[in-house]
């Protein structure tokens, strides 16, 4: 058996060198259960002998219409999966199902409309939508590629859409809880985008009314609920912040420069409240001896932030693994699921500082309760 | 102009709505740039207003052969390129170009001998590859695609090969000078594997020789060859460490049970400095001032450590926007790459503890000579 040279070996000699069929020839390579296990060892070993690279995939994807690879779709740059800590968590956790299904993952990257070519043209079986930008853009090119299609932090947006999430009102909620029963009386929102017209900066209730992006919304609502239930009613400034980290750090400084800054920080972001952290650290307004802060997400950075961060937890890994499950899922029945957080208390958050402290006795029953 | 219902619209109603013919109206989908721009907006405005969802992508590919797509394989499992910091690291600085480029990426996994199928089949332009695992069956999967390709962190093995790298022997000099001038004489190095076999402990001269993974090999050979120059040849240990965090404590709980431990150690790359620096931490052994540590690659994350990790660093982002430059550049030539690395001096080295060290007036020239 040698090596066929002059041309690139065919399946009819990988065929003709094992001695099988080329039916056989094909079915080890397209569909190998089909095969026995030492025939197909025969036309493999058959294969390598004569340096056949296997079926063109191109050739198989008209046949069999499946390219066994799963796209995930951002309105942002492609670089946010490698740089934002709650998409690169989340890509941590569709990755291992993935890796555990042996499918591969496509990257699209949709930022503007002609970036949606990218979507329609993407060779996949399935998408996953990060509807963190573009959620529209991203929905409807996907409905028309016609293919099994999921959404990530959606939110209650569009009850059309299959759609994996945790309910935002409840984790806010018990961000601001906590905060409350902790004795805190002056609270701030730093809060992801409302909507993708890039604005940033005080934000009034219209603004958080007509949001776009429903988990910012919610995550406000969530918080200002808590805070009423509490009996801390009135106004809490909410500043929206953008992907440029001045936006957040400019929400400080307006925070900061007012006669009577917030002892309690409710970002709305692991990011958020970690880009808080540095700049809080850099002024040497101490974390939580002065202030208080607690993000969103429960990535793993923030758990090695100085001091560790309280934040309420997203089960990242296992939206992922629900995305990645409702694609590969051939039965194709709408689903949508919506799992909860819980608050994971670490180090950066306190009772107030002493001079802004109210009666220790709070009329709140305990964080339990 | 209505929407078609009850069939999928087509190519030539997009034609008729916008009064057309169908050679000008493919060439929007499929050649822009032939398309003066109003009659483009004019025939995606009749698109939109149809309902017409672009080509079939299965379509374009067989007609274009270019599917706008990168793939990156890696001999790891996908979950590799979100977890280790040097691959985000240069996964970052590959999503920027691709960004740039408007081209997609696919990530492949090719953990084992089936898994190849993922490089063979993979519907892609080119490839990057991860030669940290697998190199050998990385790059003979790539080459029977007959495909653009290029080797990341291949070092000298096959000078066949187009890669893009950086000089390892020079950049572990670098950090191996930098401890000797510090006065150091007790030397440990932590390197990474140097076979894919998952062997791990302490590592001969002759494991050494016979890596097959070429960058630690030639780190080994950078920081014996400074340490021979400045006179301080001799018995280094060497402890090979893998992708599991126990092969790396077990080593230095074997390093500390010597009645000589080390007061240096130089580690192959950052991520096995970082969980060095946890685990010295975790036993109250103070860097720098009872051991000195030094890493390689110059990940984000090494900056942020306690202390911050002095380091050879690799120009990552200039790696990456090479390979992908590589793959794009259509005139095909074969590219081969090295580039320079620097010493990042931060916070995790300093002179041995006054016990051990010998002699301050060193018999080395200072750093920069």
């Amino acid at each position: 058996m040698t090596r066929i040279t002059g041309r690139k070996a065919r399946l009819t000699d990988v065929a003709a060198a094992a001695g099988v069929s080329k039916a056989t020839a094909s079915n080890v390579f397209n569909r190998p259960e089909l095969v026995r296990e030492e025939l197909r060892e025969r036309v493999l070993a058959a294969a390598r002998a004569i340096g056949y690279a296997g079926p063109d995939p191109k050739g198989r994807l008209l046949s069999a219409g499946r390219v066994n690879a799963i796209g995930v779709a951002t309105g942002e740059p492609l670089s946010h999966f490698f740089e934002d800590p709650y998409a690169r968590a989340m890509m941590k956790g569709i990755a291992e199902i993935c890796d555990a299904n042996g499918v591969g993952v496509s990257l699209i990257s949709a930022t503007e409309d002609e970036a949606l070519w990218n979507i329609r043209s993407a060779l996949v079986d399935g998408l996953i939508l990060f509807c963190l930008e573009g959620a529209d853009r991203l929905i409807a090119s996907s409905r028309a590629r016609n293919l099994p299609f999921v959404a990530l932090d959606l939110g209650d947006t569009d009850d059309t859409v299959p759609a994996v999430g945790v309910d935002d009102v409840a984790g806010a909620r018990l961000a601001a809880r906590h905060l409350a029963v902790l004795g805190h009386r002056h609270f701030a929102v730093l809060a992801m985008e409302f909507s993708e017209d890039g604005r940033s900066g005080p934000a009034n209730p219209e603004r958080v009314r007509t949001a776009a992006y429903a988990p910012s919304r919610d995550r406000v609502i969530g918080y200002l609920d808590a805070l009423a239930d509490a009996g801390l009613g009135g106004a809490v400034p909410i500043h929206e912040t953008t992907a440029d980290p001045a936006s957040i750090t400019d929400a400080l400084a307006a925070l900061f420069a007012r006669p009577e800054p917030p002892t309690a920080i409710l970002a709305q972001s692991d990011r958020i409240a970690m880009i808080a952290l540095d700049w809080l650290a850099a002024r040497g307004i101490a974390v939580p001896r002065d202030i208080s802060i607690v993000g969103f997400d429960g990535v793993p950075e923030g758990a090695l932030t100085q001091p560790p961060l309280t934040t309420v937890r997203q089960p990242i890994a296992e939206i992922g693994r629900r995305a990645v499950e409702i694609i590969l899922d051939t039965t194709g029945g709408f689903r949508r699921e919506t799992l909860a957080t819980d608050l994971v208390i670490r180090g950066s958050t306190a009772p107030p500082p002493a001079r802004k402290s109210v009666s220790a006795t709070s009329a709140l029953p305990p964080a339990g309760a």
